[in-house]
């Protein structure tokens, strides 16, 4: 083991100091919290197939010119990423009413809302992220009003992305969540996409069955957290023969072909 | 008595059909509730002030331009209005942390804040009037942009108003809530003011000392709410002369006095 200094431990991931300055490491657990941290357990086997499918979806977005803190994945279970500072809020985008928005709101899960929804909160666990409008961003400044039309505007254009590509396989996207940061370059900064997609922060139903294959299983108690994780990266093609689920080989397996 | 159809009744108010089509008549109630009407009372004597309150308010608004559906007084309790569709919006305007606001955001009470912040809430009781942002109001077709813009713009010119309107009598204006609705003209509405602007809906406190002139000395239990409802009429000049606090008689009082 390299020793290195632990940056933060968040409830998914730890971040350590990058081998070189303005890099950090992004280390996926399989640690599994929901409501707010008020439940808490473990899908064995979740921090790699995360780290696998936020890689693919980062690299891809990255295509279509959005830009990521993405550099490149380093283990299982490690990616390299630029080091930024997360601007405080939480994106929410919304194809269909699920989660948190059915009991605000009242409307019944699975209702395709009238257009895509974008929605903030203030990341903040101690207050429970609480939901806030872009006056609050500006009345407290956690982000100015240019930062916040890159953001809204590349929120568009992910879910536009994630949509098609989840489509092809057939799921349904029913909702994510993305976290943005400030990549400084002397004086200046920019916004880029940072922290992980994946099915801890995605709502995504098979498109036949409904079937969920996110996060939710873990909160609902549904059973069936790995396989569903699973699906969606074999799905994805990032599990390299059909039927192959020896997940934690999953690393060594790919690192082996030569990637 | 005379004979009229109640159309609706609130927590505070009853309206009546008006005595020609598209009015109202609005009946200001001495019933109190909050937190959501889990916490409920009467402050005696209330549904008279706010009757006179909200008349001088409206008035002295329509005098810088702002359109209210106020038409006239018509007795102690009660005021004319123009019937409008209530637009499903409680705009709060905030110039200081209180209320939900502190609880939400980890802000102290009292913690002026960085510019005043306007905050939008669903109105429905069975949902507790949740907080939603500009996006739910375009997403599901509560206002239009349009409207939105007429709203915010005038609320904004009302909290300069009242701020001033308010120092003048060394009150603190800290935060209000306010409700517009649409005044259809065939085809075509506009949106103007509507509701009522009282103690009720305001947070009051004595520049001096800091005391709560309103509906808080009910929500906490402070004691001494009539008292301090009425020191807000006899600061405004309603209380027709000082010390006179025979707050049942006002209506009849002001009348003889030939308005």
């Amino acid at each position: 083991m390299t020793r290195r200094r632990k940056i933060y431990e968040g409830k998914a991931k730890i971040l350590y100091e990058g081998p070189e300055p303005g890099t950090i490491i992004q280390y996926f657990k399989d640690d599994a919290t929901a409501f707010n941290a008020q439940k808490k357990g473990t899908i064995s086997g979740k921090g790699v197939i995360n780290n696998r499918i936020s890689e693919y979806v980062f690299t891809r977005l990255s295509h279509i010119g959005i830009p990521t803190h993405f550099v490149r994945r380093l283990n299982m279970r490690e990616q390299l990423v630029k080091q930024v500072e997360i601007v405080p809020i939480e994106v929410v985008v919304r194809n269909v009413a699920a989660g948190s928005l059915t009991k605000r709101l009242g409307i019944e899960e699975g209702t395709p809302l009238p257009h895509t929804l974008l929605e903030y909160c203030y990341k903040d666990d101690a207050l429970g992220d609480p939901l806030i409008a872009e006056e609050h961003i500006a009345c407290f400044g956690w982000a100015s009003q240019e930062e916040m039309q890159d953001i809204s505007a590349m929120a568009i254009r992910i879910n536009d992305f994630m949509s098609g590509m989840f489509a092809a396989i057939n799921i349904r996207l029913i909702d994510f969540k993305l976290e943005f940061g400030r990549l400084f370059d002397g004086d200046f900064s920019r916004i880029i996409l940072a922290d992980e997609i994946s099915p801890d922060g995605c709502r995504l139903w098979d498109m036949d069955s409904g079937e969920k294959l996110d996060k939710d299983r873990f909160r609902r108690d549904l059973g069936g957290e790995v396989e569903a994780y699973q699906e969606v990266a074999r799905r994805l093609g990032l599990l390299p023969e059909e039927g192959d689920s020896a997940v934690l080989d999953l690393g060594e397996h790919r690192a082996k072909k030569g990637k």
